[in-house]
C-alpha cells in the first residue's frame, strides 16, 4: 500500500477525527473558554498516542498549556524535525454572520466548515495522518527522521508564554529544521511555499507646543503648531520614491534574490482582483522598483496608523492647537532588528522636531524581527520536492506580510524554518465561516510523508 | 471751560450712567436674554437723546436691535462721521471664576469691573462725553461734522444681521470716514492706534483610501494611506521660509509700508512675556523676513486646527486606515480674497492628492476679508492728531490678529475705517472679570472732542 493508497483508505477516519478536535471550543482569547483549551491539548495529546509517538506531554505555562510530542527515528544518525502548530482557535464574533454551528463541523462538498479546520487543528492534525502513511508505506516501525511536535495553545493570543516555553525546554526541541504549518498556499491548483514573514514595530509620537490652544487670530503665523510639526515630521517619513527615509533603515536589509522574484512573478495575480480585496483601493502605492507581491511581502514599511489632534469636532475652530499625536508602525524584514528602527525613529524625531515643539517617543515593546525561509536552503528544497510529488506540479513561493511567534522559534531553537501548509486565503480564518478544503488536507498529509524521506536524505 | 474741564467736571456722572448701562446684562449669544440686549438698545437711545442727538432710531434686524443716532453739522459742508460700535455683550462663563457680580460693576481704584466695561460699552459712551465736551468748549449748538452713530446688538454673536442692515440703511449711514471704538491700545501709557484686522478663510479636508481599515501586515506599503498623503498635503503648505505655498496666495497682498514696520518697531515689546502670554510657547516661529507682532498682524497664515484619522485610542493597531481629515484655516490681509484663497486650495489639493486616494475638500463660509486703515490716509492721521493732543505723547501703531464686522462696514458704506481706542490687552475681555481702566476711558472722551475738530478741518 503506498502513501496515497493509504491516506485515501484512511480519510473518512481521520476527518471523523478533525471533527471531534474541531468540536471543542479552545479560544484561547476567551478565559471561559480556557477550560475548552486544556480539552483540547488532552485531545492531541490521546491522538498523538494513538498515532505511535513513544512521548506525548502536555506543557504547562503561566496560560494555557501546550503539546509536545518525539518519535525517534530508528536511526540515531537520522536528523530532528520539529513541527510546530497551533491547538487553540480565534474567537467565533460575530456570531450572527455564521451559518452553521461553528463547533459542529460539517461537510459541504468538498468543504468542512468550522473554527480551526484550517487554523489550524485541520493543518496539525494532517501530520500525523502523513506520517502513519510513511511509515505503513515503507513497512517501517518507526519514521526516517526524528519527529518531534509542539503545539501550542496560545497563538491566537500572541504567544505570550512561548519565548519562555521554548527557552525552558530547548534541550528536547532541539532540531535541525522546524516545520510550521500555520500559512496558506496561493491557489488550490497553484501550491506554494511561504518563504518569509516581516516582522512589526511601533511607536507613539506626541508633539507638544503651547500649554493650551491659542486662538489663531491673535497667535496664529507667530507660535509653532504641533500639528504642521506632525504633517512634516510624518510626510518625511518617506521620499518621492517610497522609500523610508530613517537613518540605516535599509542597513542589512537581505535583498530579494533574482529567483524569488522570477518565482514570485509565476504567481497568477490580477492586480484589480487584489485591490478589491483592499478595501476597494483604487490604485497600487508603495516603494518604486518593487511589485505589489514584493511591496506587502518582502519589503519594509512606516506606516502611519492613526494621528490626531487640535479640533476634531463639528464646524471650525481657529485655534493652534496644543498637542499633536500620531503612531506609528514599521513591518520588517529580514536583516532589520526592530529595536535598531526604533533607535533611528527616535533619533529622526529628535532631529527634525522644530524649535518650541517638544517631541516624546514612546515605544510600547522592542516589537519582533521578521522570519526567513531562503529558498536555496536544504530544508525548503526538500520539502518543496515533498510538495511537488504530492501535488504532481510545480511549487512556488509565497510570502505573508505579517506574522506570529515564527521568528522566536527559529531564533531560540536555532534552527531554519520551512513552511509547509495547505490553508488557503479563502478559508476565512479569523473570520465566520472558516472552512478548510478536505482534498487540500490530504494532499498535505502526502506531502508530509514524502517530507519526511526527503528529509532524512538531504539534512543528513 | 475746555475739553478737559467740561470732561473732569462731568466724570462722576459718566461713570453713572456706563454702570446703570452695565447692569444691562445684554448678552447676544443667549436667547434668554434677548429681553436684557432690548433693554440695552432702549437704555442708549434714551442716553443719546439726552446728549443731543436730533435723531434717535432703534432699527430692529431679524435678530437683536441697533441703535442710530444722527447729529448734523451746523455747516451742511461739514464732512460726516460714522462712529461704529456695539452693546451686546459676551457671556459670563465661567461664572464661577468672576470675583464680582459681571452685570453689579464696581469701582476697585481706577478700574472699573463688570462685563462690557470695555467691550464695549464703554468705549461706545466715551463719544457722547467727548462729543458734549467738544460742544462745550466751543460754545456751539452742533458738531463741527455731522456725526452718525451705529451702535449694533449682535457683534459678539457674528454680527449676522449687520451685512443686510447696513445695505438696507447705506443711504442714511452715508459717510467720509467710519470710526471704530472696539479695540485696544498697546498700554496704558503707550497710546496706539489699530490700522488694520486679518481676514480669516476656513477648509475642510478629507481624504478617502480605502473602503475600510486594512491589516498593515496583509497591505502595507502596497496601498496609499490617506494619514500619509494628509501629511504631505499638510506639510506641503509651506516653505522652508514659513510662507504659504498655495498658488497666487500672496497676489495683491498690500505689502507692510517701511513706515509702519518702522512705528510697530517703536512698540515697547519682549517677547518672552509675549511668549508666556502664548500658552508658554517655547520659541517664536513663522514667516522668514517678519518680526512676531508683523507676523500675527500682518501677515497672512495658513493654519491646521485639527487632524484626525485612524487608531487614535489607547495601544497600537497595525492598520491601512480608510480615512484621514483636517480643518484648515487661512488668516488673510488687505488685499486677498477669501473666496480666492479657498480656490486656491482646492487647486491645490487637486493637484497634489496620490493616485488612489480621493480627496473632499469643503468650504463652509466664504469667510471675510481683512480690514485695512492705512496709516497715511487722511482720516488716520486726524484722529492721531486727536489722540496725540488727549495723551499728550506719540500714538503709535498696531493691528490685530483677528477681526470682526469692520471689513463690512468698509466695503459696504464705501468709506474707510479709522480705529480709535482706549481698551487694553489687559482688559479681560471675553473673560471672567472684565474691566475697563477709567482714567483711559476720559481720555477717550477727551480724542472724540478734538477729534470732530481735526475730522471738520481735514476731510473738508
Ligand atoms: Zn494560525
Ligand atoms: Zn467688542
Amino acid at each position: 500500500m503506498d502513501v496515497r493508497e493509504y491516506i485515501e483508505a484512511n480519510a473518512a477516519d481521520f476527518f471523523a477525527d478533525l471533527k471531534e478536535w474541531l468540536s471543542i471550543p479552545s479560544i484561547s482569547g476567551n478565559p471561559a473558554h480556557a477550560v475548552d483549551v486544556r480539552r483540547s491539548a488532552a485531545w492531541l495529546s490521546g491522538h498523538l498516542r494513538e498515532t505511535g509517538f513513544p512521548t506525548v506531554e502536555v506543557w504547562e505555562t503561566p496560560g494555557l498549556p501546550a503539546v509536545f510530542a518525539e518519535w525517534p527515528a530508528a536511526d540515531p544518525g537520522a536528523p530532528t524535525v520539529l513541527v510546530y502548530g497551533h491547538h487553540d482557535v480565534q474567537p467565533i464574533e460575530p456570531i450572527e454572520e455564521w451559518v452553521t454551528d461553528p463547533f459542529a463541523p460539517i461537510e459541504d462538498g468538498d468543504r468542512l466548515i468550522g473554527r480551526g479546520s484550517s487554523d489550524d487543528k485541520g493543518q496539525v492534525l494532517f501530520h500525523s495522518l502523513g506520517l502513519r502513511a510513511g511509515i505503513a508505506a515503507s513497512a517501517a516501525t518507526a519514521p526516517p527522521v526524528t519527529i518531534k511536535m509542539l503545539v501550542e495553545g496560545e497563538e491566537e493570543s500572541g504567544s505570550p508564554n512561548l519565548p519562555d516555553l521554548l527557552r525552558a525546554h530547548a534541550d528536547r526541541l532541539a532540531c535541525d529544521v522546524i516545520v510550521v504549518s500555520d500559512t496558506t498556499m496561493w491557489l488550490a491548483d497553484v501550491p506554494s511555499m511561504c518563504t518569509g514573514m516581516r516582522g512589526l514595530t511601533e511607536a507613539e509620537l506626541a508633539l507638544y507646543g503651547p500649554d493650551t490652544d491659542l486662538h489663531s487670530g491673535s497667535f496664529g503665523g507667530a507660535v509653532p503648531n504641533p500639528l504642521h510639526a506632525m504633517a512634516s515630521l510624518l510626510a518625511g517619513l518617506h521620499d518621492t520614491d517610497g522609500r523610508v527615509t530613517l537613518p540605516g533603515f535599509y542597513d542589512g536589509v537581505v535583498p530579494l534574490s533574482d529567483e524569488e522574484r522570477r518565482l514570485f512573478a509565476k504567481l497568477p495575480f490580477d492586480e484589480g482582483e487584489w485591490l478589491a480585496t483592499a478595501g476597494n483601493s483604487r490604485a497600487p502605492h508603495g516603494e518604486r522598483g518593487f511589485t505589489t507581491l514584493e511591496r506587502v511581502w518582502a519589503r519594509p514599511t512606516a506606516e502611519v496608523n492613526g494621528m490626531w489632534g487640535g479640533h476634531t469636532g463639528p464646524g471650525g475652530k481657529t485655534i493652534v492647537p496644543s498637542e499633536a499625536h500620531a503612531k506609528v508602525s514599521f513591518r520588517l524584514v529580514a536583516g532589520q532588528d526592530p529595536a535598531e528602527v526604533q533607535r533611528s525613529f527616535r533619533a529622526y524625531v529628535e532631529a527634525n522636531t522644530p524649535p518650541g515643539i517638544r517631541a516624546e517617543v514612546a515605544l510600547p515593546s522592542g516589537g519582533f524581527r521578521a522570519c526567513f525561509s531562503p529558498i536555496d536552503s536544504a530544508g525548503v528544497r526538500a520539502a518543496r520536492r515533498a510538495m511537488e510529488r504530492a501535488f504532481g506540479t510545480d511549487v512556488l513561493f509565497t510570502r505573508e506580510g505579517g506574522s506570529g511567534p515564527e521568528a522566536d522559534l527559529s531564533e531560540i531553537l536555532d534552527a531554519p524554518l520551512v513552511f509547509v501548509a495547505v490553508g488557503l486565503d479563502s478559508d476565512r480564518i479569523h473570520a465566520p465561516n472558516e472552512k478548510v478544503e478536505m482534498p487540500l488536507l490530504l494532499k498535505g498529509a502526502e506531502a508530509a510523508a514524502y517530507m519526511w524521506d526527503e528529509f532524512a536524505t538531504a539534512l543528513r
